[in-house]
């Protein structure tokens, strides 16, 4: 008998979330039934996008029940099998995070080529994080010659490969990120220019001074004055790949819209929110080209990774905080 | 000797503008040079984006100048010609409007063939609010079978095309409005559902009633609350076209953002600005396709017409009162 401990959502957050809205429960897991594979996790991602499953309402993902385990990415390794397809050792990727191991369908979980990757890699630079940024910039931004690109939580998870992905094509980069670990990093990897947004009163300035002929693409991971200070940089046709707002992940009020949007009008401007799963036809193309680049140095990350599943809600809730450089993780064996 | 009285802005509006911001000046025109053509303007247009233009800043168009007659789409006659390609009596269109005549190169006045329509429709159905009102839905929204539109401004000079096209090509149209004269008008062009939003206090709740399955496709002429119900009704890959903001032209504070614009991202919502003189390679398929729909009567449309040069400014200024029901015109001869 195998037993397992698991992060259930125990109450809905109001705002930022807090400890109290998780609770941690253990569960002995069977041995697996004809069909099924037991797994233990090696590691699982956090998301910001997990903040939208915490509210009752609906949305492109279903809200995580009170009292259940919640979903998310993780890597591990099969450590059970009673399915024919799958053996004891097998490196395996799946939805079942939140959890130290599981048993499930077969079907559910999915064998991992690591390509010679740590496969943690598979939950970042390589994974849903990594695709996000490659299918935002490449088809979303539709990103072409000359483009002057700007990043938001250029640090993060997603917006570092946004960064790397716009300078090995070329490109001019401007990313914005708080703190002097992240700027440095994204020195680093070859970002033009850094706005420290933490030390910037008006960012809409510091913008217009990093750009001073204005940008054409924007890559938006936070939201609310970034996204103003993009539109009000935005060169005519800019086009936007609209990700994620961070800032208004925990809003308890009424948001602040960027008041510059009509703009949007007089530049032609493009404004276009998307979601990674409705582009899993390009995963290969973006496999293709992650490993090349990974391969050849031109795409590094960094990961900030905490340990066990016990601190897997302290590991969320600094997302919101921005206490994360790269990935945020949670290694739970 | 022809005289000739123009329309001059004499100051800069602050907020909503008021009749002070012109002035009529009275000027003679000499016989036309070598090259250029005397024409007396029949009718000349206002409309909302000429409001931008009143700004001293950068935009599409140049801002007007003080003290000079401002521009806009006019139709005349040619009343004295020293250019072979034109004769007079010949019907033009140009971009001289404000004036009651005036003296240009031959180039930059464009014969007009009416296909025997009264000339004062190519400045509305069949000019440049028409082709907006096309090159908006069928290129930018990129309307397709089965989608639900939505129009805001629905009775005017654009919205009132866009419904119209909308429906001949058997979508369910929503359109909002003011008044009972407005909404009479919609329903006799066979709009699905007219929200009258001077009589709704929740313009959310009245399109959410209207469409209780979602929209597919805003055509965004308003802007503000607007745009937020736009946002809040959307289905998922809703596409926006934004046409113009008229509600935000005069607003002398900071404008409010729509609040919920994070939706863009969990619903993959398109939203994008357009200006019409970028697609004028669609001009001859606009042209074929509504005078097509005009005889077949599939496209009515309504003008509010002022009489005289010296009311030009106070036509103007009904545009953003909601006074005008369609196409906004001045009668100058």
């Amino acid at each position: 008998m195998t037993t397992s401990r698991e992060v259930r959502l125990k109450s809905r957050p109001e705002g930022l979330p807090t400890a109290a809205n998780f609770e941690i429960a253990t569960v002995d897991l069977p041995a697996p039934d004809p069909g099924e594979v037991q797994v233990r996790n090696h590691y699982m991602s956090v998301d910001p996008y997990m903040r939208g499953r915490m509210y009752d309402r609906p949305s492109y993902s279903p809200p995580f029940q009170l009292g259940e385990a919640m979903q998310g990415h993780a890597v591990g390794e099969v450590i059970a099998s009673n399915d024919p397809a799958f053996k004891v050792g097998d490196t395996v990727q799946s939805m079942f995070g939140w959890r130290e191991a599981f048993n499930a369908q077969a079907s559910a979980v999915q064998k991992l080529d690591t390509h010679g990757l740590p496969i943690q890699a598979f939950l970042g630079v390589a994974g849903m994080p990594g695709m996000t940024a490659y299918v935002g910039l490449l088809k979303i931004a539709a990103l072409k010659e000359g483009d002057v690109v700007f990043v938001s939580a250029a640090a993060g998870a997603v917006g570092s490969v946004v960064c790397q992905i716009a300078k090995l094509k070329g490109h001019t980069v401007i990313g914005s990120a708080g703190g002097d670990e992240k700027v440095a990093f994204l020195k680093e990897i070859g970002v033009d220019h850094v706005i420290d947004y933490k030390k910037t009163s008006d960012l809409k300035a510091a913008l217009r001074e990093a750009a001073p002929k204005g940008i054409d693409v924007y890559f938006e991971n936070v939201g609310g004055e970034h996204l103003e200070a993009a539109i009000d940089s935005a060169r005519p046709f800019a086009r936007f790949a609209l990700c994620g707002m961070i800032s208004q992940y925990n809003e308890t009020g009424e948001p602040k819209g960027p008041s510059n949007i009509i703009q949007a009008v007089g530049k032609s401007l493009k404004l276009e929110g998307f979601i990674v799963s409705n582009s899993y036809d390009m995963l290969p193309a973006f496999l293709q080209d992650m490993s090349g680049w990974i391969a050849s140095g031109q795409v590094k990350w960094k990961e900030t990774v905490d340990e066990g599943i016990e601190n897997a809600p302290g590991a969320f809730i600094k997302l919101f905080k921005g206490e994360n450089l790269g990935k945020m993780l949670v290694k739970l064996s």
